[in-house]
């Protein structure tokens, strides 16, 4: 079982939405004096609490808006509001619970004036929602939160009223979306109150077979209510998930593995790829690494693989701007180093 | 322009065509019993020189009959002729010009009474003469060829009166088909008196990029003329593949190079591979070599690949009839063991 949690649950994140009491809601603010005070007073609170680093949406480049965004650190909303929109982020993470090393990022001024955030890998939600709450907490000390003592946290869209909080989970379900499952289990989630929805990447159809489960209600409940339905739904998705593999081998274990590790010998030979095609082979080599086709000593170096050769950080890496043709030569030299790590097994599920 | 022939000329190959005088040319052949009469006397003179087997074709299976039609050892028209045919084939091969390692077979009663031939390795024309010709010579001591002191051997057909001789040479030109040269060359070569056809291999469309080039002319000329020619063509063609290889680089090398070395991931760790999706990425496996995108130590060892996972080849090793499923599954291990051998090379013409 804790096998297929963690090939199965990529990342936890925590998300609280807070508005300041003294200011109309982001979508009313009357202007840029107005936005640049709230992102001037969040940033000097948190700045007391970690490292953060800020990131002002009218002054960032395009590519370092998009890097941040596709590491889910800020939202594709926020990266488009280059008027009023910042970001604090701490890059440095936080280490001192071993692997589940996680980012902590605030956005400001996107549709509540703050939202907290804390991600870490794997399935780590009490981790993700005690980091991001004792921010929360100390943030409170200095910054005035809009508050009703029956309501809760007041926010921008009533979803997000009371708890203001957002649990979730990024969830790796080849099984299922391969045994054709996932329509029918998105619709029973939903009963439970959950939603669980298709994870899209930069430039293609779908980021192969990551989806996103997060609870729908945040008013008249508990954080610690939130975070234990969450978990077990992500528990009982994590069963379904091993079951689904379990049939998908049967059906064609020969297909699937032969699927898998022609993948794995494509990414670590060829001499260009595009970032389609990555997102295409890369699902394909961690599903053969899931069902035990292929193998790595550290998983992680997969994800970190997956966040380097997206155009935009391809960009910021290489600090020069590179034509497409280059970008591909540059990803598939990427691609050969990290998965020299990776071995073909003779065994599998 | 050693490695350029190494990387072009695959084998080499003198076939002597012969008649017995005192018998009918076998497609006039009155019985069966005539038919078996020549087999035993040609094995007969034959099995004095060399340990050769003699393979009837009214007794050996379909798979036996393919798999030596595959490695050219008989022609496809004996394969067909259950009747009449028979070969005698030294399976040991000659050692004594080390790395020329070649085959001696003798058909009977295809379209000559005799076909003596012998195939070795890389640009060896000369060897493979002497080789068949110091055979030839052995049997006529015992066996009356019908000779005519102006004409020379007579054959059944008048394109092999004289010497009775052809000379050719199995050529891998990926250069010169990718720039589309091909059919200019095959024009040019023909006025020269030679003939350079495809080579098409079994279920696929062609062996890739194989040709076999060989003289037209067998009469009023010294076989010592027609090995010269020959190899004169060869070494031209091989100069004429260089420049083409040069020039399919120039125009894109990272696309060549990605083609290659990807044909090389996906048979070095694919899990099933059809025959004819083996023969198009072996040919490319086999461009990268030439290319020097890919290394081997032992470049026949590729050849070996390509000869031990024929479809009727397989069936001979497994020794137990397969579906072409379980030939799929087998030939992929095969490949991903001989291509173990390969290595990814940081340089390249």
């Amino acid at each position: 079982m804790a096998n297929n949690i963690e090939s199965t649950v990529l990342s936890s994140r925590v998300r609280l939405a807070r508005n300041l009491a003294d200011y109309p809601f982001p979508s009313a603010l009357k202007s840029t004096a107005q936005a640049k005070e709230i992102i001037r007073s969040v940033a000097a609170a948190a700045s007391r609490l970690r490292p953060f680093r800020l990131y002002e949406m009218d002054v960032i480049t395009e590519n370092v808006a998009q890097a941040i965004c596709d590491d889910h650190l800020i939202s594709t909303e926020l990266a488009a509001n280059r008027k009023y929109g910042a970001a604090l982020i701490d890059e440095e993470g936080d280490e001192e619970d071993g692997d589940l090393r996680g980012k902590y990022s605030i956005m400001i001024n996107e549709e509540d004036h703050l939202r907290e955030q804390y991600i870490s890998r794997g399935l780590s939600l009490a981790v993700a929602y005690r980091k991001i709450s004792d921010i929360d907490d100390e943030l409170s000390r200095t910054l005035r939160f809009a508050f009703d003592a029956k309501l809760g946290y007041l926010t921008a869209c009533p979803t997000n009223l009371g708890t203001g909080m957002r649990a979730s989970a990024m969830l790796f379900l080849p099984g299922l979306t391969r045994m054709n499952k996932m329509n029918r289990l998105i619709r029973e989630i939903s009963r439970l109150g959950h939603t669980v929805r298709g994870v899209y990447g930069e430039g293609s159809a779908a980021e192969g077979y990551m989806y996103q489960i997060s609870n729908e209600v945040t008013l008249g409940v508990s954080e610690e209510y939130i975070l234990s339905e969450v978990q077990r739904a992500v528990l009982e998705i994590v069963n379904l998930e091993a079951q689904a593999r379990k049939a998908l081998l049967a059906e064609d274990r020969v297909g699937i593995k032969d699927e898998c590790c022609r993948a794995f010998g494509i990414l670590s030979n060829c001499e260009k790829v595009s970032n389609a095609e990555f997102l295409q082979l890369i699902s394909d080599v961690k599903l053969g690494i899931a069902l035990g086709f292929l193998e790595i000593e550290d998983f992680s170096s997969i994800d970190d693989l997956i966040s380097a050769v997206r155009p935009a950080n391809i960009d910021l890496l290489i600090d020069k701007p590179l034509t497409a043709a280059e970008r591909d030569v540059h990803r598939a030299g990427e691609c050969r180093a990290a998965l020299a790590a990776v071995r073909r097994t003779s065994a599998g599920l």
